[in-house]
């Protein structure tokens, strides 16, 4: 057998899964605060028209149009599933470990499936520029690539702590022809009001927030994106599932654990909701397991109605969280630092279909199996990534004591050139 | 049509091809200068055993050892070719752009297509170390990445003036278990007579080899291994242009324009030389055109004999050479600034197969040429491909002013995650 398994071109899957006809108890719907404007009315002026219409789709299967397939497939798409033999040789595991290659993507990161998306329906409805924030610069990269593909322009309201030291992925951005601010910046009122006070004010992720919602809400020309969290950006995502569902039947075979990261979930349901109805409805088990950093374990917190964002301008949604005014400490694998995980997730985790680890947010145990990872599989993965490879790896060992030889699937959901500081430091090389 | 054309692992070149069998003159051979040691006789000590039969291969075709057939795969191999129909619309051109996705690669260039193959062999001849020089740091981490997938050790002596800011990729060579030492280093005779002097020296591509060679050769667990130029290196390389060419056949389509960058030669003889014979015996007309940098326009210089490297320390080969102590200005592309190109690509150049251009060493023009790429495209190219991408535009462009509708295609032999200083401050981001 090949330790690769890919698929063509021509073989992409041509609709996303929508898992929302399959969990058993439907999905609690988003809800206004008791005090202040309705957040539910303003939606339509928040999101892309298509993209709030798959929020509450009802069908099964959401076709893909085919001018964004044509998209996927300029970005790489299929991407391969790897059999990582050398590591499982390395750890004399008797399970058999397979990685799905999200890692070849051109920004960077998974993130690019629902940029495409969100980037090709906002073009379709007349939209000329896309607003967005970002922490860590993943989603940055993905939407600013997105909006230059289709031909729309982008503004970027990066959160000033990080846009400050990660100045290759800026300049990425920038490259790609996105407009990009350090937030809070002097481009919108929220931002001004904290900028002249204080022009070297670190920003966070909801001051950003606010920046690329009033920046689109004031200016009819521009729409907002998101890049996790709600139902449209998993069911984007579901592509990277269902490729490599496709890849196992083409091998004749089936996880028994499927595994990745989690911050917001976008990643870690693009990869498994694929699977979920074998699960719900088709006797198949399957544990899916949610890698997460003891710095911000969502899915160890509280399920409630919850903010999405710090400065309360979303609708409550009902997930699991830690309180949306949480402090989270620092760690590299920033993409994984967000109180609340996504609705759809959380039902999931409340039914039951859905286990969680956290790591050690001084991150020493996930880079070490990462470097494990690296010197047998040579891949090099974003620092989020070794959370999936280090839940793998340890249900691999796991494996080797009881002596089951368990098909273990996880997601590389984006590489790590451009976070070779975080390995340095976390390592010490 | 697609606008990714790819093929499926098991559809995988089993052969590489050697083009030694169809150059219409046979290829000068190395030789011995008037004075000092054989060259030519320590030629056994200085090469991999299989690597230096493959050097004189009177064979036209080559078979690939299963087991490196797997680490191809294991490599992400086969790569896509990618019609660049969205750069194609805004040159309004009516030539047809295709380029291989080189990028697609686990440390980030086409190197480690002959690094698996050296250090397979090397393990099968018992070997435990690899040793090398890098300059650029591509090579190096290429052949990091395939002794640990291999199993052996790796020293890479790296030029300390570039060794110093290249932080990310040293950490990343030692991240696959590398040691790195800046040369020149106290590891090594030659290193260290010029460390204690000054352990600030800058180093230079020639003391590196040096040292590496030291190494090797004092250690009998050790072998030195070449990243370019040599027949065995272009050899290996032509998985590249053998995919490719299946993959035009695929769609039913032929070049009618070849052009890549050059360095050494080992990534435009890999994409090219499979296409060869079809010009050489089969009737087909297709221009190779060489991308180079007006810094090292080897091409352009005179076909001689000369050295090698810098410390005449190869043998003498025949090949376009602006001489081996020639002084070239630095460039962001730093992987085409060597003073002479292969011997086979010097002896297709020389019989009239081969057309060479040289950009401005300032290289605004190749960059400028790049990010109209990276706009369309959404791929980010390596400085070195920024080159291909200029030579392809230039010639899509004058398809336009002649009507003429070419098939054009070029190759991104890496990506540039890791160079993003290079576009910064040519592009002044």
């Amino acid at each position: 057998m090949k330790n690769q398994i890919n698929l063509l071109p021509e073989d992409i899957p041509t609709k996303w899964y929508n898992v929302l006809t399959d969990i058993p108890q439907p999905l609690p719907p988003p809800k206004d605060p008791d005090d202040g404007p309705s957040r539910i009315e303003s939606l339509p002026k928040l999101l892309i028209g298509e993209c709030l219409k798959q929020e509450f789709c009802t069908e099964r299967w959401v076709d893909i149009p085919e001018g964004l397939i044509e998209l996927y497939l300029r970005a790489g798409r299929p991407r391969p599933l790897f059999r990582a033999e050398a590591l499982e040789r390395e750890l004399q595991t008797p399970a058999q470990l397979y990685y799905k290659g999200e890692f070849f993507s051109p920004t960077g990161s998974h993130k690019v499936n629902t940029a495409l998306a969100q980037a090709y329906y906002a073009r379709q409805e007349g939209y000329e520029r896309l607003t967005t924030e970002t922490g860590a610069g993943q989603w940055g990269t993905a939407l600013a690539y997105a909006a230059s593909l289709v031909g729309l322009k982008c503004t970027i309201f990066w959160v000033r702590a990080v846009y400050n030291w990660k100045t290759s992925r800026r300049n990425f951005m920038r490259l790609l022809g996105a407009e990009v601010y350090p937030s809070p910046s002097d481009q919108t009122d929220v931002g001004r009001a904290l900028f002249n006070k204080n022009p070297r004010h670190p920003g966070s992720l909801g001051i950003a927030i606010s920046e690329g919602l009033e920046d689109s809400q004031k200016n009819p020309e521009a729409i907002y994106c998101l890049g996790s969290v709600l139902n449209h950006v998993l069911l984007h995502q579901t592509i990277i599932g269902l490729e490599t569902k496709r890849q196992f039947e083409k091998i004749g075979t089936y996880p028994d654990i499927m595994t990745s990261c989690l911050g917001g979930g976008s990643n870690f349901g693009g990869f498994i909701l694929p699977f979920v109805p074998d699960v719900v409805n088709g006797g198949k088990k399957v544990r899916f397991i949610a890698a997460q950093s003891k710095a911000a374990p969502n899915l160890q917190g509280e399920y409630r109605y919850d903010f999405a964002d710090h400065a309360e301008i979303t609708p409550l949604l009902k997930m699991y969280t830690l309180g949306h005014k949480v402090e989270m400490a620092p760690i590299k694998g920033d993409g994984l630092r967000y109180h609340g995980c996504s609705p759809i997730i959380s039902s999931l985790r409340h039914l039951g279909f859905i286990e969680t680890v956290a790591y050690p947010s001084d991150e020493k145990y996930v880079f070490d199996r990462a470097r494990l990872f690296i010197q047998t599989e040579g891949y090099l993965p974003a620092p989020e990534s070794a959370y999936s490879i280090a839940c793998a790896i340890d249900e691999a060992l796991k494996c080797k004591e009881t002596g089951e030889s368990k098909i273990i699937a996880f997601n590389i959901s984006g590489h790590g050139f451009m976070d070779m500081v975080g390995y340095q430091e976390v390592l010490k090389l």
